[in-house]
């Protein structure tokens, strides 16, 4: 038995694979419940998943390196929801609990877009914005496990009111509730389907919102210096659309772009499974 | 001999030391050539600074890994300027070319404010803005020996014009000249001098200005969750009037403030010797 497990905590679903040798063996998924459920719709499907040798669970939010949920978008009500100790108790033996957005970042690492980059950020366009990276040919987590909140990096500050409490957080413009402020209320998938159809205002929206997305990559840019950055989540699974202008915009707002190498603008190759994928690897050491 | 020697580049002075067991044992200074005499001086510094083990240079801007000066601010007309191959014709022996800013931010997590941290962040807050980071108890350099340029991180997309060609960068609002632009032209010293005699109006000026450097601040704690900010640069010498508005602001605008370990900001201890002593560290592999 050498598969691993890892289970993705996602808004809606919950999302396992069983993952060996590169490839993925099994998948079992559930709806997300209430997070009074959660331990017990995780370990059903564990078990569903059947033989592993170890399981990592991947969750949005604040995870601390003991696998305690400070605070997660996706469970309400969970503050200092000590998730790993009450899943171990439920299945009898260790797991490992990870932020989501790192899990998927090592993922696509190992196995995706990002092999081969010795500096990289894997960064999620979703409802919100996630991340993780790659510095000195390491997964990063920070001193905390709180590395990687780059939805909340503010690019315009006296911006747009975040839920979070700030202005002018980045995923407040360049994630899909950011395209569909852009477009005046529309929802980004109409959006990008008008833009795909060749609809120009649409294709002006998708410009509008390649800026904003540009601006964050450029500061991550600036700030670790990839050679790769994955764009998954999605809106990446529209690429053909919404990455022509995320990648016209980039060049144009890089510091010095005439002096430096430009990193990779790759979009990520495991889609949905890669929180789930890198919270595997990560509980077995990989 | 187990002296190290380290020449710091700066806007307007070159600065070499000798160090030794954590201390300076001889410390050079001389004006700031133009490019085409910075060889001569910088070796004219080194033989003056006499024996030494191993020799390191910390100059501003885009620094490859192989010493070319990519890009520098303070050398006017250095573009793909090969500082390491020309200095080691000059001196006959190998020496190391770093960024001052990742050489700063080395010798104050060796032997300064930064001893101790797992993750750290040495911001220098001058003219402008320069940094540098570690993760997972690394020096970071990112992929192409580029990382760090967080003045040029955009903080207000429509905000003012940077030299750079972008606008909005963090260095025009939080740096010495951020300072001056938000004092309606003061110079910066004057706010602080004003501040520190208890001036109302140039509290508030330090007041605003402590907001926009807590923005950044947030931004990278929010991207690479560091457990140390150390904050050193020439702002830093009036620690007492520029900290407290920043840790102010700092604790305000951090994501999940109250769900998170928030990291120390600390101010730096090796003043203007940080970049000469970290290149001296770097260039023997310390």
């Amino acid at each position: 038995m050498t598969a691993v497990a890892g289970i993705d905590v996602g808004g809606t679903k919950c999302l396992g694979v069983l993952f060996e040798n590169g490839k993925i063996l099994k998948s079992v998924l559930r709806p997300t419940p209430h997070a009074d459920q959660l331990v017990v719709t995780l370990a059903e499907i564990a078990r569903e998943l059947g033989d592993y040798k170890t399981l990592g669970v991947g969750v949005p939010g604040l995870i601390t390196p003991a696998g305690v949920v400070r605070e997660s978008p996706n469970l309400t009500g969970a503050v200092e929801f000590d998730l790993r100790a009450r899943l171990q108790k439920e299945l009898g033996h260790e797991i490992d609990v990870e932020n989501d957005a790192t899990s998927a970042a090592h993922a696509e690492w190992q196995f995706g877009a990002g092999r081969g980059a010795t500096d990289m950020w894997m960064i999620t366009l979703g409802t919100g914005i996630g991340g993780g990276f790659v510095s000195g040919s390491k997964l990063q987590r920070g001193s905390h496990g709180f590395a990687g909140e780059i939805g909340h990096m503010v690019v315009e500050s006296q911006g747009i009111a975040c839920p979070c409490g700030q202005r002018g957080c980045w995923e407040r413009y360049a994630s899909g509730s950011g395209l569909a402020t852009i477009a005046g209320g529309e929802r980004g998938e109409e959006v990008i389907a008008r833009a795909t159809a060749g609809d120009k205002q649409a294709l002006e929206y998708l410009d509008v919102f390649g800026r904003w997305v540009a601006i964050g990559l450029v500061n991550l840019t600036n700030i670790t210096d990839p050679n790769v950055i994955v764009i998954g989540g999605g809106l990446a699974e529209s690429a053909a659309s919404v990455m022509p202008p995320i990648k016209k915009w980039f060049k144009q707002l890089l510091y010095a772009p005439d002096n430096r190498e430009h990193p990779e603008l790759r979009v990520a190759q495991l889609g949905k499974n890669a929180g789930a994928i890198g919270a595997a690897l990560l509980s077995a050491g990989f």
